[in-house]
């Protein structure tokens, strides 16, 4: 699998008539539970509830057999023991369903000969087209349609006013609480699954689905683990090119963290850093929090993603001001300052407020709310801003002021309905509601609301950003095995565009004398083995070595190798010119057990092992891509000449790094890892000082 | 000022006689708000409507003036224009009111003359021993006697339960939403303090004040700004020593943080940092959000910090119960691995749960609530807990399960009232309020379920660590202002029980030679003068150096720093042998203008520059608290030998900063910065290598 299959899944998610293997007369039970839904939800399609032993179930007509149901059946649901659920897919299979919802349980989760049952499952439901949801899953809810194949409890109670948010979860139970915390917020979810065992239809296809389904503008996710890596990206690409943001959770570590741990370059980072670097990479948000994926879902529902980041801050008290500022830094915004004009204006009516961003009407205000409006009113007419902040505690809910304020603010809006006004309140429910009904983001935390906003810029950036333009990787050599050896390795990748020092491999320490008295400096010698991996921890290094010693050195070294290793194969020793000064990156590709081919760049040596500066991207990138990537490290700035060093040359280890992903992608599963440790980045160029390749595994 | 000043603070926040000036027949207005809370809140002591116009004020027999009131007036309230201010305090000191809440605004925060204003208001109070609150304050509210001599609106509503939280802050309008969203939670804090320009009462002076007031366990305190850092450590210290956590949140960057620029050390960090890490030493928590500090204090009103930091994790879902996994490491939380046999016990009854901690007793439970009574119970009996962290959904809200589970849980917690339990639920507010009832913490998100109970955990840490131990200044040498040079000044630290290398300064090349002659092998070579403090930009700096070649190194650099700096007094060179190898850290010492003398360690060099990692600690510090401060380094690895690299010295290096510490301390107001740059930590001891004292300003 490398792309997410959605096709058939309409048959699951959008059906017109449902049979219910094991309906149950209970409205409480799992065979019960839906029946009640669908008939809670006004389904429209037809429902066929399947139960030997009965001729009525919660007032339908049951069919003793899926035999029996009338033609033209779209899914089936699956509400029996498991030793009756393959034989379930079989007669729907046969009665023409192309979906099924398999709610029991015990396959993959029960152990070994679980997974052979759950494949039996599968391979019936597919040999006949069929798409499966789950098993051991807790169903799916169209509320488009009303169709309500779920036994979770979110289904229970009022129902709130559609939104066009699509739900997806590996557990259905988080699913389910994702489904009622947006509903406390007013919004109806339109669409909601759970994959449970994931079988066949896995959150990537879902997403996928979701991408090209009208009625969702906004997908949340819940992901455990991901074991087809392509394919979620390919499913978060697919959602960027409709313009429909996919916010992520995902717990814990992916399952083949451990499998990773095998190379030098995998165990800077567990794989949980990739997840995460890949998927801001493709447009996706991962939330950290519950509550922050409910913010960012409800204010993306409500009102979009933000144009650009530049924040508007208004405030009954200059310490949430501050506060407020504070937080923005944070979340990636910036503060305008609004015109002079226009502060001299605000400040003649109100002396003790203060208008430069953050604004400050004061308390003032509780006596004229004009202030307010007008000064929200300046903010959107002249602030420069794409949202508003807004620190307005009780006041919306104030018997003496609620009322008005929320007049005077709407008409400070008129015109302005582009952009988005969150606020920091704590009123009763009716009340939120009145604002929210106008598409005002509410948080009763000041810097939460400033965090959704931040989110929602962040977002609108990424979504802007488009698909990851395609790269040639025309020309991109391949590797054939033989690059084992430092020099090997080099050589391969000086074809691919990275540059190396001039170096030779001298098999005598004659050889080398000689090599090193042509090159006419001081030179660098380094072990040539294949057998070594880490050449300075095994004596394999000495710099700055005058010409004429460099024979006598040698024959040490060599010795001194030999001693620490005795099974190592000795080629000679490559002697190059010492490379002088510059910046030491680690540049790397590995392949990721999930993900496939990933770069990987830090600052060399300490910065690395100890700081764990490092960032990774899917393969292949292009040059801005990583200069992006360079940009991003904590200790960019020694690039840019810190203490009277040289400022070096970023481009061309932006060019370098580029040109090893396009390697890695060119060469996925040849290598496990390849890494260019370090990169020396000079105040002209980047040369490769040691590089290794580790071929593939697999 | 050093110390908070808390006598005096009762005639302001218990008063038992009060007089409001500026009393208004309006309840809406500034003057007539506070006589409708005393009325709503029953204050049983005298309350006095000042108002020449009239002779009754909602309903209370009003005064024309302070001097009719009866004696024993025990608190002014001022709610009069500017201009009537200070007669007000005067005439009230004259009564021998020992209090005065002042709302006038118009003083400091309006400008120069302002400051003038309210110094003279200040020392009107001052000169009769008159405490003072504000001028430009929100005011005082007491629940215990229902003193409300408050315009803040924050008292309208219904009257929530007395909690025992003391809420503290420098803005009106922030503590009042504070108090709001506390109350929103059903507790009604006990007290309530706003500073407004703090001419008196301080932030400090209202911590040190609850320390020993019984009706209060714990402080909320909202500060901008620190004016006296020592007094307001001094506060912290109180509250600890009487066992009551203080949580902070704090906006902005402290007013004095350009002024600290100057130097090297300060440009390293902001004065954010300081407070942070000098609130922290001091046992006080800071909360980042709002949110936070409101789940906090609440988790502290309930149930106190926690006895340890192990924490059991139970759950519907398992993908939740990683999540909590996940979060609890964040939050510095452990989970003990729950017993085989009670495992298996567990997992007999409930095949498809998990039971090694995170517990997951699945949606079986929905079938029988007991599986989630014994698996709490066993949590609490087996588990070696000192907290459970559960995600349960909206299952306490379920019509058909939401009783019988109550019941469940308060019998499982029988026995085990000294554990906190903390859930993540989502129910309307009647069902949460009789779980709060019963001491359980509640959250919608369970990410700050457990964030909550780390804070709790990270508090009764803080509180069992106990005061600073009184640490021995007798001995530590004074700074004479004569260690101006790299020489003296390693002299001087010397003296202090730091380490230096034997160096001599040599005045001439020949000395230079000879010296270093006399030291017998490769030596370190640096320019001994007052005026540069950069050598090695100077080019004043030579390493490895053989003694036949030093008298013409030194010759060589004499010249070049004299051709660089030709202002410089050039005492000569200094002579010493190489350091060796190690790890360099940079120790230090400053004047924070804030909180006084500090000290700072970080890793050398670019570590420091490029990654900002450093810690602070308010000096002086004891061995133990150096180690600390040393082992939360983020490069702390580099110090245990990385790659074949030596362990060093780290309680040597301890023992330096610790000193250091000392030396700050015994030398405040003395010096502005003492750096330490580097301080070679060996494989055993830690050597000065270099040593800069900037004298003090003031």
């Amino acid at each position: 699998m490398t792309a997410p299959r959605v096709d058939g899944i309409d048959a699951v998610l959008s059906p017109h008539s449902i049979a219910i293997v094991g309906a149950s007369v209970d409205p409480a039970r799992i065979g019960g539970r839906p029946i009640r839904y669908y008939k809670q939800t006004g389904f429209a399609g037809a429902l066929y509830p399947i139960n030997p032993n009965r001729s009525e179930i919660q007032g339908l007509k049951a069919y003793a057999s899926l035999a029996d149901v009338p033609d033209g059946l779209d899914c089936v649901v699956v509400a029996v023991p498991p030793e009756l659920a393959l034989p379930t897919i079989e007669q729907a299979a046969a009665k023409g369903a192309r979906g099924a919802v398999v709610f029991t349980a015990n396959y993959a989760e029960a152990g070994p000969e679980g997974v052979l049952r759950q494949q039996e499952l599968v391979a019936a439901a597919r040999a006949k087209g069929m798409r499966l949801l789950g098993p051991n899953c807790l169903g799916v809810y169209n509320a488009s349609s009303g169709h309500a194949a779920t036994f979770g409890s979110f289904l229970e109670g009022e129902r709130a006013p559609d939104a066009p948010i699509g739900i997806i979860g590996q557990s259905g139970a988080y699913a389910s609480y994702i489904y009622v915390l947006l509903k406390k917020r007013g919004l109806g979810a339109a669409r909601w699954l759970a994959t449970g065992n994931e079988a066949d239809i896995t959150v990537a296809d879902a997403i996928g689905h979701m991408a090209g389904d009208d009625g969702v503008k906004v997908i949340a996710a819940y992901v455990e683990g991901v074991k087809d890596g392509p394919a979620f990206l390919g499913a978060l690409g697919m959602a960027r090119a409709a313009g429909k943001p996919v916010v992520l959770i995902k717990v814990g570590r992916s399952e083949s963290g451990a499998a990773a741990a095998m190379s030098h370059t995998a165990s800077l980072a567990g794989d949980d850093q990739v997840f995460d670097a890949v998927v801001r990479q493709m447009g996706g948000y991962r939330a950290r929090t519950t509550e922050e994926l409910i913010d960012v879902v409800e204010a993306l529902a409500r009102r979009g993603p933000l144009a650009g980041n530049r924040l508007g801050v208004l405030t009954i008290s200059g310490g949430a001001g501050v506060l407020m500022a504070d937080d923005a830094e944070n979340a990636g915004l910036v503060l305008p300052v609004m015109p002079a004009a226009t502060q001299a204006r605000l400040k003649a009516e109100n002396p003790l407020g203060s208008f430069v961003n953050p604004v400050d009407f004061t308390a003032q205000a509780m006596n004229d709310l004009g202030l307010v409006g007008r000064a929200l009113r300046a903010i959107l007419e002249d602030g420069d801003v794409d949202a508003v902040a807004g620190f307005f505690m009780t006041w919306i809910a104030s018997p003496v002021m609620g009322e008005k304020l929320q007049g005077v603010i709407a008409e400070a809006m008129q015109g302005y309905e582009d952009r988005t006004i969150a606020l920091a309140v704590s009123a009763p429910d009716e009340v939120l509601s009145a604002y929210r009904a106008k598409g005002i983001i509410l948080n009763e935390d000041p810097s939460r609301v400033v965090a959704t906003l931040g989110a929602l810029a962040a977002i609108g950036k990424a979504l802007k950003a488009g698909g990851r333009s395609a790269i040639d990787l025309t020309g991109t050599p391949r590797l054939t095995g033989a690059e084992t050896t430092e020099a090997a390795a080099k050589a391969f990748l000086v074809k691919a565009g990275l540059e190396a020092l001039p170096e030779q491999v001298a098999r005598t320490p004659e050889d080398v004398t000689a090599t090193a008295l042509a090159f006419g400096g001081p030179v660098a010698l380094k072990i040539a083995s294949a057998d070594i991996a880490h050449k300075s921890d095994a004596g394999g290094v000495a710099l700055n070595v005058a010409p004429d010693d460099a024979g006598a050195r040698a024959r040490v070294m060599i010795q001194a190798v030999s001693a620490a290793h005795p099974q190592a194969r000795i080629d000679g020793v490559l002697v190059g010119p010492m490379a002088g000064e510059g910046v030491e990156l680690i540049v790397a590709a590995r392949t990721d057990p999930v993900f496939g081919p990933v770069v990987m760049v830090g600052l060399g040596g300490l910065f690395v092992e100890v700081m764990q500066d490092v960032v990774f991207r899917a393969a292949p990138i292009g040059e801005a891509e990583a200069l992006a990537m360079i940009d991003s490290l904590k200790g960019r700035a020694l690039l840019d000449g810190l203490r009277g060093r040289p400022k070096v040359d970023v481009a061309a280890a932006a060019a370098a790094l580029a040109a090893l992903s396009r390697v890695a992608a060119a060469n996925a599963g040849r290598f496990d890892t390849i890494e260019i440790n370090p990169l020396l980045v000079r105040a002209k160029g980047a040369v490769m000082l040691d590089a290794l390749v580790t071929p593939g595994s697999g």
